[in-house]
């Protein structure tokens, strides 16, 4: 392993060979597949998954039910989501804590590209192969080899099918 | 207060109790209240205030100006704004101070839930239990209990009302 | 040179007279105008250049390829992308090198304002004294002087020719 300056790399992280972990990284309880590179600033917590030869980019955040495939890049400040509902306390005041919500669960598959300030909201499947432009707020599933754009994030290319759709 | 690594919590900053503060942060001048979290890669800035059971998550913005109620969630990479026209220099070529802008003012009522990657304009008031949905850029005021998303931000649901706004 | 704390400012960055950088701040291979000040969390890699008297803001990220004028202000959580295709591995599915790709060149005119938390795709030009709003998706050149908003971005003002157009 490469490992930047100023990084937080808890003991239970499970890391593949290869990986390169920039500076100001945030890791704990998550899993970096074979040659994966980390950059700086990257918080990935405890139950994420990372595939192998990945690229996650700075100022990016993954969020536990997160399941990332090999080769994926992931850009600038993409930020993953897994709580639909999100509040800080509950109806009586107090804090929500880890047992008030199930974590919503998202996978992206092999090859992917997620652009950079992409928002990806949880309980979607980005296909392997797809495409999700810079700054897209995704709130659908994205189909394999699709490219997806806006926001919300509509599909303005699809390789499988062949179409162009709106 | 529970700290986190590589924190820069500055002598001026008023914390409430139970405060947790995760790591990499950066506080300044600024007030927190009881049993609030502030999550990695956070900077609040002078004259902001955040109220009681908050949760600030990782690499969000708070700026001078913005004043957060209690039990507020502000998701990851949330980003406040207190100036309408920024621009890095006067006329004259000379680098802008502090004395050349008087900051907007913002304001999260109680309860409100700001998305990941939210973006909020200076001036606007968010109001109590409303909704911004991830990635929604709001330039106006939301209302109490309404739910916004989308570039710039609609009401896509208005709970206070019970009506569908566009 | 004013530095903050936590910064890693690696030995072949071009600093100008007065800079001010603060803190947990990455700056490799670039180079920083007199009199700009560098916000914390920034990323500036190798080949990106930033003017005089600028404002790069927290949580910005700035990439090779990047040439931004003097006296622009770059707000925070401004991404730059200098890749029009990004993927993290090549056919093979070996890792992807800086000799993989080219990077796209951007540049970013005097005076010019880029708004919180817009997203810069490779390859445009800003014009100097145009206005980027805050959200914005910039994927095609801003005219100088005219004000572009949202996802993808639009000129909403050109002060230039005095009309508006959408």
């Amino acid at each position: 392993m490469r490992r930047g300056e100023y990084c937080l790399i808890a003991p239970d992280v499970v890391l593949g060979r290869d990986v390169q972990v920039f500076h100001f990284v945030n890791l704990y309880g998550c899993e970096i597949g074979d040659g994966t590179r980390i950059g700086s600033y990257v918080e990935i917590q405890r139950g994420a998954r990372v595939g192998r030869n990945c690229k996650v980019s700075s100022h990016s955040f993954v969020c536990e039910g997160v399941e990332i495939g090999d080769e994926v890049f992931v850009g600038h400040g993409v930020n993953f989501i897994n709580d639909k509902y999100p509040r800080a306390a509950n109806a009586d005041g107090t804090l929500q804590t880890d047992s008030d919500w199930t974590p919503q669960r998202t996978t992206v598959g092999r090859g992917a590209s997620i652009g950079t300030g992409a928002t990806i909201l949880g309980g979607v499947s980005v296909g392997a192969g797809a495409t999700v432009g810079a700054g897209a707020v995704v709130t659908r599933d994205v189909p394999a080899g699709a490219t997806v754009a806006g926001n919300p994030a509509r599909i303005i290319r699809n390789d499988e099918r062949g179409t162009m759709k709106d």
